[in-house]
Parts: structure tokens; sequence; C-alpha cells
């Protein structure tokens, strides 16, 4: 790894790992879940108290970053450390899934993609090279390489389809191209660079594409494309193919998938870096979770439930207000509901990460994980 | 006063004066600004936050806490203490000034004000009694009397003019007739009720309303129907003229009104309280206060300053966060924008009272006065 990093696995427990990885903002204990920041906030939750719940690394999103307020600024205002107020470690994406998502007005094409910015409708591309350096003006720890992140609608999601199977080989060939063109382009020696893993839902595609970047001698590597329509059995089996033809002694990270059940999955299976809107945007709505299921607090009859949301839960929330005014404030549209919601939400994904590199370590991962996943089907 | 509170003057500098209010849940000094918590939360920020910039006493409106989640519902979680995570003083208004405010939805008669509620519809009648029947359900420290606040577009703006007069004196009587029924209608022995003084732009008639109040023996005494329309300097003598004629041992609060230069003006007048929403409305459209002027940090110029808002402040928007980075939050509409710009604008507020306090308590009340509000007059 670039000087100032490490990567150091502190316990296993069959495939599954806890780790350290060490960056000159800070260390961050694996598996570890990173909240996402998209414009460089997560909602209504300053640096100070992500701290305080147990938050270790952020994600931010360069598309919309490129967007506003653009890299230029931020790399002025001394990159996501010294423009925002999270001087921990940071990841960004590379751009490629958001500008993707444009749809109709994104070409993809062996160059790049061309764009119409939603902001000022300029036309632009983003290339590899690109994507690699607005990351790098925007200076997070680690800078994620640019895939081809076509939808599986596109791509195919039936295995045994001829030509999805061709579509899915032509279009991870062009990532592993890509690849290789952002690793020719990295200038900043003191940034990681993640490749990603494509591959549709073919597991031998998903085989050939760790093997091909890994070849390529990333710092780490994500899983990417999933959790976009397949079923959650394909699923796994895709993740862990791919892991078993990833450098073990490296980083992996599953990207935007964030069920409870599916960290838990991919943690048995090795991975080590998850993020997610999910907690986030489930608290926004609402929907929060608890050892004991999940509880839709705009429900009714919380109206006057005077507990706290769960009551073995140590953040902030839990601690000072009761089920009765989370509601209350979630239903007037309050935004100090989205923040304490969102607060308790980050707060139980923290700690179920601190419980499973705890189970890790005590080489007991396989019944925590029976027992953790029988609380979550509870009802709340 | 009741048992449980005290009203203790501990400094004098001409008729301004710093005191402490001790209530069952804690004291205030004053003169003291009460952040605005509507429906039981001042926006984006929870009790710790606002205990940590320097609140000791938050005020709720009455009104939109009958309408949701009810005042029956806030006394079985234990009150507005027990309720809402704020533990220390709370005060709430009477509802009159909303209920009003509900124009053509609402006749007011000698019973009280019908109105058809917001919610859903139903007819409802605000009483004297009621008013105090439900604050007595919120459980506030300090309740206020119901008054009969009309507009001054309908009482009349024009001192000379003799209809505006008949109208007035009657609006004051019947407030003066509330008044009575609410002192008659109390119960709880734990909770203060002040009085209101109406008696619109006649200075006369201020007089007479605060010689009415005071009569009736309140625990304390606001100014109501101010900051509607009249101008400051005809304010100033209103306030005034009523000062002179409410007992001096009672606090005085000036409701809703809340520039940093009304403040200071009411102050010199021996106001005691005061509450508005303008420091976290405000703060919510970028308009920002500093010692230096008011700060529109919206605009273009401070894309990339990486200064504080107000390098003289001690908050934690200002130790923590650049002025482009704030802009960037509101310009995104992120919800963490708000919070960190009320939470400046607030500590703004309490540094001033502090301020104020200090000059009082060192008998240096108008010199510092001329200096504070010169620097308000700066380009921030």
């Amino acid at each position: 790894m670039r000087p100032g990093f490490s990567f150091t696995i502190t316990a296993r427990d069959g495939p599954a790992r806890a780790a350290l990885l060490a960056t000159p903002h800070g260390a961050v204990a694996t598996p570890a879940f990173m909240p996402v920041a998209t414009y460089g906030a997560v909602r209504g939750i300053e640096a100070e108290s992500l701290r305080g719940i147990g938050a270790s690394i952020l994600l931010a999103n360069t598309f919309h970053l490129h967007e506003r307020p653009g890299e230029d600024t931020v790399a002025a205002l001394g990159g996501l450390h010294g423009w925002s107020g999270w001087r921990g470690p940071w990841l960004t994406d590379s751009g490629g899934y958001q500008v993707t998502s444009l749809g109709d007005r994104c070409q993809v094409g062996e160059e790049g993609v061309a764009f119409s910015s939603p902001r000022d409708g300029t036309r632009r591309l983003l290339t590899p090279e690109r994507a690699v350096a607005i990351q790098e003006a925007l200076g997070p720890d680690v800078a994620m390489a640019l895939d081809e992140c076509r939808p599986l609608a596109w791509l195919g999601t039936d295995p045994s389809d001829a030509e999805a199977r061709r579509r899915t080989e032509a279009s991870l060939a062009r990532t592993l191209r890509w690849a290789a063109r952002c690793q020719a382009a990295r200038t900043r020696p003191d940034q990681l660079l993640f490749g990603i893993v494509q591959g549709g839902v073919f597991p031998a595609l998903r085989r050939a594409g760790a093997e091909g970047t890994a070849a390529l001698g990333f710092d780490g590597y994500a899983h990417g494309g999933l959790g976009l329509g397949e079923e959650a059995a394909r699923r796994a089996e895709l993740v862990e193919v791919a892991q078993e033809a990833l450098p073990p002694a490296a980083p992996r990270y599953l990207m935007g998938l964030g069920r409870p059940e599916d960290l838990l999955g991919a943690i048995a299976l090795g991975v080590d870096l998850f993020d997610c809107v999910l907690p986030t945007r489930n608290g926004r709505h609402g929907v929060l979770f608890t050892s004991a299921g999940v509880v839709r607090i705009r429900n009714a009859r919380f109206a006057r439930d005077g507990a706290p949301v769960d009551p073995a839960c140590d953040c902030p929330t839990c601690r000072q207000h009761s089920r009765a005014y989370l509601r209350h404030l979630l239903q007037e549209n309050e935004i100090l509901g989205a923040r304490l919601a969102s607060l308790h939400n980050l707060r139980f994904y923290f700690r179920l990460l601190e419980g499973a590199r705890a189970a890790i370590a005590e080489g007991r991962f396989a019944p925590w994980r029976r027992e953790v996943e029988a609380g979550l089907q509870g009802p709340g």
C-alpha cells in the first residue's frame, strides 16, 4: 500500500475477517460501514455527532460534488478534509454510477460517459482519467476507479441468456480497460485507488472480473453493480466467487448494499467495507432498525409510547427521547426528527459492525450472526 | 411568586436590570432570549446542543401543540419537560395569537375565539379558561393569559383616529376581562401565569392596560400586539409607558419581537424576557448575525471563503466550518445547513444577552449598547 496507509488483518473466522485500515487521517476498524455524505454532509448530522456514535469513515459522491460546488472549490478549501467538518478518512465513488443513472442524458462510449449536466445543461465527458483527476482534487483517502456500471435491466438478469452474457462480457472488458486507464492516470501518492469488479449475474464473469482487476494491482477492490434487482441468493454466489479470486491481503468493499442482513452475509464472505443510504433514508421516513426488528415509528400505536425506540440502544436519540416524541417530530416534518432518526439508525449499524468485529475476534461469528438475524426478524 | 419560583434583581443600570428567574426546572439569567420551539422542538437542534450554546428557557406554541399531538398526549408523557428532550424551564404562549391569525376561520366573541381547526376542520372554542387548562396540561413553568390580540391593521395604526381608539379601548377592556377569567381559572400551584398588556398604538391605553393587568396580580407581565407594523420609535414609547406602570419586582416580557436592536432598546427600558423566530428562521434562509453586521451567506462571494461566519464567535458552526461550506449546505438544501446556521444565530443572541447582563452588572449598559449597535450596522 501507499505510504501512510496499511491494512492489517487482526482476526479471522472462516472467510470473515476483522482488520484495521490505517490512513493518514485515522484508522478504520473493519468490517466497517460508511455513512453516505452525498454533498459532503450526512443529512442533518455534523462531524462531531457522527464521531460520537462511532463513525470512522464517510463516503461522498464525486458526481454531485463535481456538479456543486465543484472539485476546484473543494480543493481550494483543503480538500474534503479541510472543506467539510469531517477530518477523518473519506472515500469517494467514481461518479460512474450517478452519471449512468442519468439515463437518456448520458451516452456510454469507449472514451467514457458523455452527459448533459443536470446543473447547467452543458455537455461533459467523464473519462477514467477525468474520474481520477476529480477525485485527486477532492482528496479522499480512498478513490474508486471508473467502471461501466450498466443497469442489470440493460445487461440482463438471466444467466442462461446468451445475449445477456455477450453484453455483460463486453461491458466487463471495457470496465477492465477503464481500470487500467485509471491506474495509469494516478498522480497522487497519498491516496488509495480501489478497482471495481463487474460481471453482471454471471459467476464466471464475476470471477474473471476479479482476476482481471486484481492483475492490475489496486490498493483494494469493490463489488459493483449489485443490489440492483438480482436475487439475494444469486448475489451471495456472485460476491463469493469474486472474493475467492481477489487478493486476500487487500480490503474488499461491497458497494451500495446495506440491509443489515446483506452486511452480515457479505461479512461472512470476507467483505470489509460497506456503504448505503438505507439507515439515513429509512430514518427520515420513520423506519427504524432495532435489535428486535424494524419499528415503523409513524404508526399511530406509538403516539403515546414513552419508551425509547430501542431500550437496548445507547444512541443519543434513545437516551433522550421517547418513541412518541420522535413520531411527533417526523409527523410534523420537523428536521430534528430526521436528525434523531438518522442518528439512531446509524448507531444501529455501527453497533452491528462492532458486534461483528468482536464475534470474529472471538471465533463465534456464525452463531452470533444467527442470533442477530433472528432478532432482525422480530416485530420491533 | 409561587413556591419554587423567585425573581431576584441582581443589578440595575437606569431602568435596565439583570435578574435571576428561578423555576423548579432551573434558573434563567435575565435579560434572556427564549428560542421558539413551535412544535416542541427548535428546528434541527436537540436539547443538548441548545444547552451547549447557552439556552436557558424555551418557548412552545400552545395552539400548535393543542392541534398536534394534543395537550393530553403531552401530559400523559410527563408534560413538556418529560415529553420533549428539554428538561429546563419552558414558557408557552396562550394560543391567542395563532388562533386569531386564522383570519376568516376564526370569530372573536366575549366568550372566546371560535375557530375551525386547521387539522381536522372541527369547530372549537378557545376561551380564557380553556387556554389556562391547555397550558396546565402542557405543564410549562410559565403560562400566558389569553388576550384579544387583534392585528393593528384591524385596530388601527393612527393615534389620531377616533374610531381606532374606540376599537382599541373595547379590545383592551375585553383583554382585561379575559385576564381576570384566566386568573380565576388557575388550578396549578406550580406554574407562573403572566398577564399581557394590550392597548394598540395608544400610549394612554398601553398605560391603562398595564395598570389594569397589574391590578389583577399576575406573576409577570408581557407586552403584546407589538412588532406588527407600528414604527419602531412609536413602539419604544408604547413599551416605555407600560413598563412604568408595571410592578418593577415582576419579570416583564416583550412578546415576539427580536431584531438585536429591538432587544437592546427594550432592555434599556427594563424588559427581561424575549422570544422570536428570527434567529432560527433567518438562519434557515442564510441570513446570519455577526458582531460586524449581517452576513447573507448565499451570496456568491462566499463560495470559496474559508473563514468562519464570524471569527469572533465561539459557536460550534464557527469553530468547525467555513462560510463556503455553510453556503454550500444551504444552497443544496441540506438540513445540516439549517441546523448549523440556526446554532450560529442563536449563539449570537445568547452572547448578545450575556453581554447585556455583564454591562448592566458593571453599570455601563448605555456605552456598551452604542458600541454593539455600531457593529450591527457593519457590512458583516
